[in-house]
């Protein structure tokens, strides 16, 4: 009986004898389209094609500059960089500000793992434990990630599909303003509804910093990509913000280069900037090949640009004429990035998404979608919304919008419109 | 006189509009040479050779392979790789450790930009604010930039440097646990003191931890490096601690090559690894080329570590030889790393490190060294001590010799021994 009992004893010392997890790592949300992998693999291997629509890698060709500046490079040491990037990379980067008509000094740029990384330091940098930031929502999932890391709190303004996700009124912003909120945070154009903000709406965002003493981060990742004749204004050419505006910059996006890691801080605060260089020295230094690949891409010629802009306007156009053909389905028609935010009339996206990869094909093929819960704060919102990114050639954009069309007249969660 | 008024309020209140950066940021800790980089340029501009001691850059030729690698390698579009790296990386990993006798699985790896990035994940898994780790002292400064990044609090457990940085005995580590104690955190072999860490003194560590239920985090990136005919033991090898030992490794060292900011976590705990994926997730994909060197560097004839070691064995002889003749220089025989923590007969190290760059010169050459008290966290602790990185030739490691032992002569701030 003694014997037993210590048994027991032991066994649930036993079960206790692990270590645990944080609660910050339990909160950590995962990816949006994480539930779904295991139905995308599953499908493939079922031998359905799955046209991916849910990531944000552009399938356009790197630079061929960007290969040869390694090839040429006759390396022997592949060495650290200094922590805030080697001086004529940050250089080069000037020049490519300057031809975007932003001044900036090579001092105010440090160069990081991808925009993620200029992120988590800004957060680090400016924010501590228990500090709010205000993001129009639906925003791109992993500011989630980095502001949970950092024990910092994302306030949501919501912006409706109806005005096309523009940014709410200035009322909307300061009623959610509070004695802890220390910053707004937007992506322009957006990651994931694809709004390009005018000047109008940055002048809205730069009276309410200034007259909140807040910080403005501006992720501008995507500047290149507008369209219809748009243009895009940087947060740092307006008057007046120099302390206030902080932008998050990479050459993922704009050179297909997502794999080499290379992001930035851009600011000309110095306090800012001289914080976020002790948080770069912690980790010693940004890749250095990927630094390498970036100066040579500055000098790229500008055709290569325009010419992604026209292949992504082609696929833009594509798809936003497909889906606003479809009935019940709301596509608003923006103006940059490569994203579409799209409103279906099904019960629920998560269980569409899920269905498409688990009970549907048309002709062998579906799609995979990033469901619009995800991209929202707000508990219950983005139910029937979806990310779409027109990163695939129009022949299987159109392939892929044969599937959608499909699958919504014969979806048994389809809602009447 | 309204009008005056008026202006002073304005002025205040113009004072007071700039956004303050975060207390975290304020509290993060500069580098350990931060403070000497100015001395060290202004030394450079009046044409003094500098011997730098003070970072662990290694001087050995990154193997060509990794090069040919890249050159070999057709990629179009230089894309993201999975979160957690590639599928094709992570078996190579699994093929390295069995190399080393430790026997892990693909899902056990997640490879991060550094081993920085690995103990970042490492420390918002795992732990929340106000929580504790205990270190022995001296650490790698950069420990602390980590913790403090997430308000995780370091309690050091002093070394002595009269025991050569050995691990100090149980009883100081039980007399430090608390409830709020999570982990205890070690680099084997030591950056910056040197010291391998012996199985027996792994085994002590182990029984702590696992009486107190506690993660047990080792920094191997150094493992290769070890003197002496020593071997060294990996915690993942000690059986019982699969769900405690949490290792963070990198090619940086291994295969000198720092800028590919290739590191990875490894572990055999399920729920620590699941928790870390979620961060690398927010941060997309680490450094696509660095995978693609890191896989080839994997191939690379046993020779090339072997004749690292070799090369560094023999600085490090060079070095202890010369120290340990030096009158009042107290400097340990560690078995690995290529560091070595040495006491001087001044009054402070930081003053003597400055004052060698500032004010003196040996036939227009002289030294930069990285000073002690940065890599304790107890207050007044290493004011005599500094680290040495050998990472030079021999030539050059006698001449930084010659001026040290020249300096020592001359320094104002000599103390009798």
């Amino acid at each position: 009986m003694k014997f037993i009992k210590a048994f027991y004893i032991f066994a649930l010392l036993k079960i206790k004898v692990m270590p645990t997890i944080s609660q910050r790592g339990a909160n950590m949300p995962s990816s949006p389209i994480r539930k779904l992998v295991p139905f995308a693999n599953a499908a493939k291997k079922e031998g359905k094609k799955i046209y991916h629509l849910n990531i944000g890698q552009p399938d356009i060709k790197t630079p061929q500059q960007a290969f040869d500046a390694i090839k040429n490079s006759n390396m022997e040491v592949l060495s650290y960089s200094p922590s805030e990037g080697y001086e004529w990379y940050r250089d080069k980067i000037v020049q490519y500000y300057k031809q975007v008509g932003v001044h900036i000094d090579s001092s105010e740029i440090i160069v990081t793992a991808g925009a993620s990384e200029a992120i988590h330091f800004v957060m680090n940098s400016c924010f501590d434990a228990g500090d709010e930031i205000i993001v129009p929502e639906p925003f791109y999932a992993n500011y989630n990630g980095f502001s949970r890391t950092g024990n910092v709190n994302v306030t949501p303004i919501t912006a409706s599909i109806k005005d096309g996700f523009a940014l709410p009124p200035m009322e909307d912003f300061e009623k959610q303003i509070t004695p802890a909120t220390k910053a707004i945070l937007i992506c322009n154009p957006s990651n994931p509804t694809g709004y390009l903000y005018s000047k109008e709406e940055l002048e809205v965002l730069k009276n309410i910093v200034l007259k909140h003493d807040l910080f403005l981060l501006v992720d501008e990742v995507y500047r290149e990509f507008v369209y219809d004749n748009k243009t895009h204004t940087s947060v740092l050419s307006l008057e007046g913000l120099e302390n206030h505006a902080i932008v998050f910059d990479s050459v993922s996006k704009r050179y297909s280069a997502c794999g080499a890691r290379i992001g930035m801080i851009i600011s000309h605060n110095k306090e800012v900037m001289a914080t976020a260089l002790k948080f770069a020295q912690a980790r010693l230094s940004p890749p250095t090949i990927g630094q390498i690949m970036g100066a040579a891409m500055v000098d790229v010629p500008q055709s290569f640009i325009h010419e992604s802009i026209t292949e992504y306007d082609k696929r833009r156009k594509v798809c936003i004429e497909r889906l606003q053909k479809m009935e019940g389905v709301i596509c608003p028609n923006p103006g940059g990035a490569f994203y579409l935010f799209v409103q279906f009339p099904v019960d629920n996206t998560e269980n569409f998404c899920q269905w498409l990869l688990e009970d549907f094909d048309f002709n062998g093929e579906t799609v995979m979608m990033a469901p619009g819960a995800g991209f929202y704060a707000s508990e219950g919102l983005g139910l029937q919304e979806a990310r779409i990114a027109y990163v695939l050639n129009s022949e299987d954009l159109n392939k892929a919008m044969d599937c959608l069309e499909e699958a919504l007249k014969v979806y048994p969660g389809r809602l009447d419109s």
